[in-house]
């Protein structure tokens, strides 16, 4: 039996796993990973950080290098080696050696792509002007590094108000930088449904960051002292000493869609459940393939090192000949900044529209992270969709300071097991004072929704409210009504409600309102004993607030 | 139709959970509460953060009232009312105002059992002397802070080193008290496995509080200057200026088995899945019944608010004629003190060999709760069991500074919704470099386990290192070896592995181990291909000095 050549392109998750895996699996193979840049096995996820100079060394990005690979793994690794051409028919790669010129070819009996993704950089005017700069390698960062260190840059414009572009703008505004983003989208955030990105909207705005929203980058230009101006196409000039484009990334399809190998309809390499492309001998893994949406079914890019780690996993251990799959994606995220967490899992109410998904129902609420009895509680403000019809659990969104992480953590491994919301009133979770509460959030979320499935309490709808017909009903206290409320709503305090009945119209239907959905579910169980057609308007005033900000 | 009545006894989590539920299901019952207590719905998790002053009103503690009941809810809760007796013929209750002294009966159609469980307090010499507590009410908590307040204790004993009794150190510890802590076990926390257990120990230990393991009270003294003076079964002798009784609950269960009602082996309420006793018109909630885990299935006693919360909405649910079912706990539960969480679900190697379960394995690792390139990554310290023939997740204990409770909550969810470790390496987690890894530490905890199950890494007893004549490898970097290493073993680092196969017995077992055990299992890839018999001492040296503390 003649040893197995396995050739790897590009080092950094995908490449580096799936070779680490594929040694643990096969001692003999002989295995080559090339790598175009300076580095394997770094940081990504890191780099804003050392932007921010949170993290101070750059050596803490470095997580492996060719010496460890061959010393541990007996893994040939061949950096600043960039692969031009894949020629299928001989079963080799053209490389060319980046330090020395010399092109060369490699022969493989299994091939992985794992090329990743590169920044979109539009070609706008002016940028390539120095002072606008992407971020995706460890010299991208430096550069930005002596950028900041060299011109003490007062204001900086971030392009792209998504996960990266915000952590891009605490780290700077960590450097006393002023910060502007420019996002297209009329929301930071874009994956977020609209009323969710409102949180972190607040908090962004709160801490001195300028948002210029549905807005877009026209053209750069360069004052005669050096500073750059953002044109933008809504006719705004900001002035910015420094700009990071941070509009996303495009999957480096490019030795693929040269080979012939077939593509997805998002632009990414189609793979299988096995990571395999359209060649037999072809694997492909990480930012550059397109996966399948686990709630949705959907193809989509999402570019995460989690994900391009399991996949590097999956297509090493097929490669091996094992049984393995790739199930698809959750694409579950979270993003800090400015002490805000934000995170989601699974579907949104944008991508179940998309998909053409109409049996969901979302609710809101906004539980404190733990008890409120023990100091210091933060809330949680939680969006859960749902199934309608059978309960199973769709998507989940969270934001707030504390504990956000783990409730969208959890709701994620539910999603997994495919999970309906009754199974998340019965989970059971960690709790003291200071970890949760005997109801955990994720307990309220389930049993919200799914006194919607068995009928119990309905949901009104929030985007209907402006031209509901409806009776709007608020249940609070006078002084929390009186300190503001939905136009048109009539105060009934809860604890009235019973000897006040007849104020009610049994004619068309009550939307009941409360702080944050509590009391507007007990009034709603008691009016609906009474034969009214009651709606709970999910999440309450609390959630109005982001709804009409 | 007439108006059901439902008495309910007990009115904290359980009961007055179950109450509201009930008026939310029927608007027309008549519901009442009758509480012995002062109070009803009161925090009790949270009594020793009050009594260390970490909660510093003690109206915070005051979850709900009666007239609160009132007013939301139309139900009618008497406190300082005890139910003497429970007549199941004429389908009453004899009460008596605790007030008035007053006698009266009470007819009910649905009777629930919420009385709860009391603290044990031993018939030990000298146990009603002045100083020495329980904590199991808003007074307990109460008459603690009048006397730290008034007496300014400098020492204190603690009887039980169980969760109650670790928090009371903890907080006590917060009111510049000394604490020694009694206990009978081998061990602090006896729910967690021996090895797991140590780390608290330590933790405990290093911020000065005394452990009195393995011995218990044998009697109490006073001397003349009022301090009390603790006397063990060991012949120690502890001086304290106040005693805090924490050696557990027993479930109040003197009506039911008055009553005639069933009791199961634990000396609890046996209940069926809708909460339902022995008699059909009487159900039970909280800490008074029995439950069944849902791991193991055995029958357990587990005073947990979260379960009680959840008995008293199925209880409802049943009374109202809906087909509900509690299925079970996973005992799910976290502690915290000086700056360490501690937390478990499902079984532990103990539960499991308590129940006969034998096939199983368990796996230890050690990583961070967020990737090391980030500052401040803080270890976890992991162990997670699972049935070895299919790798069905078993139950999990963690200890660490950060990041346990979400990793507990992530593997309770998996229990309940029945994973594998094949989908805790599939599980998708938030990560971003400040909240997690690639590689979560719950997917790290089922690949190792994975491997495990699919026979590609076996796992070294750790209980059998001591008479084990396997060749014990350790393949870290001699500097880490020459700072402490299993006696015995042979130092071969990881990356001379290769050239070095020939100093290795082809004819025994070699057991390997490393730092954390990520290294041993690289080696045991090696070896194991070429066929040599080799297992992992999971979690490597880290785990080795808790095992031989």
């Amino acid at each position: 039996m003649t040893k197995k050549r396995i050739v790897i392109v590009g080092g950094v998750a995908g490449g580096a796993t799936c070779a680490a895996r594929l040694r643990r699996m096969d001692e003999e193979a002989e295995i080559v990973v090339l790598e175009r840049g300076p580095y394997v096995s770094f940081a990504n996820c890191g780099l804003p950080y050392y932007v921010g100079n949170v993290i101070q060394e750059e050596s803490k990005l470095l997580l492996a290098w060719p010496t460890l690979f061959r010393e541990r793994f007996n893994i040939e690794v061949r950096t600043r080696n960039e692969v031009l051409a894949i020629n299928r028919e001989a079963s080799t790669v053209s490389v060319r050696d980046l330090e020395t010129g010399r092109e060369y070819s490699e022969p493989y009996d299994a091939l992985v792509l794992s090329p990743g993704a590169a920044p979109i950089r539009p070609s706008w005017p002016g940028i390539d002007l120095p002072g606008i700069f992407t971020l995706r390698t460890v010299p991208d960062s430096r550069e930005i590094r002596h950028w900041i260190d060299e011109k003490k840059p007062s204001k900086a414009v971030v392009v792209g108000g998504g996960f990266i572009g915000l952590e891009m703008a605490e780290n700077l505004a960590l450097r006393g930088i002023t910060v502007t983003v420019v996002e297209l989208a009329n929301q930071v955030m874009p994956p977020l449904d609209l009323e969710m990105a409102e949180y972190p909207k607040q908090r962004l705005e709160s801490r001195g960051v300028t948002l210029a929203l549905v807005d877009a980058v026209a053209e750069f230009g360069q004052g005669s002292n050096g500073c750059l101006s953002v044109h933008t196409q809504s006719g705004m000039a900001y002035e910015a000493d420094l700009v990071v484009l941070a509009i996303g990334v495009r999957p480096e399809t490019m030795l693929a869609r040269d080979a012939g190998l077939e593509l997805g309809e998002r632009g990414g390499i189609r793979i299988n459940s096995q990571m395999r492309t359209s060649d037999p001998h072809i694997w492909a893994v990480g930012d550059a393939v397109e996966v399948r949406n686990r709630v949705t079914g959907q193809w989509e890019l999402i570019p995460l090192a989690g994900l391009a780690n399991r996949q590097g996993r999956v297509a090493a251990d097929a490669i091996c000949g094992r049984d393995v799959h790739f199930d698809g994606v959750l694409g579950t995220t979270v993003c800090g900044f400015f002490g805000l967490t934000v995170a989601l899992t699974g579907a949104t109410e944008k991508s179940l529209r998309r998909a053409g998904m109409v049996d969901f129902e979302s609710i809101y609420l906004h539980p404190g992270h733990h008890v409120g009895y023990y100091p210091g509680a933060q809330p949680i403000h939680l969006k859960l969709l749902f199934r309608k019809s059978d309960g199973l659990v769709l998507g989940a969104q969270a934001v707030g300071e504390e504990g956000v992480a783990r409730r969208i953590d959890v709701i994620a491994t539910a999603i997994q097991m495919k999970a309906t919301v009754f199974d998340l009133e019965e989970t059971e979770l960690c709790y003291a004072p200071q970890y949760g509460a005997a109801k955990d959030p994720v307990n309220m979320a389930g049993m919200i929704a799914a006194n919607v499935v068995r009928g119990d309490a309905e949901i009104a709808p929030w985007d209907k409210l402006d031209s509901t017909e409806a009776f709007l009903l608020d249940v609070r206290q006078p002084n929390e009504f009186d300190a503001g409320s939905i136009p048109g709503s009539v105060n009934i305090p809860l604890g009235q409600l019973r000897s006040r009945l007849g104020e009610l119209p049994t004619d068309k239907e009550i939307w009941v309102n409360c702080g944050v959905g509590q009391r507007a579910y007990y009034a709603c169980r008691i009016l609906a004993q009474h034969g009214l057609h009651v709606r709970n308007l999910s999440g309450g005033f609390s959630t109005y607030r982001v709804m009409r900000p």
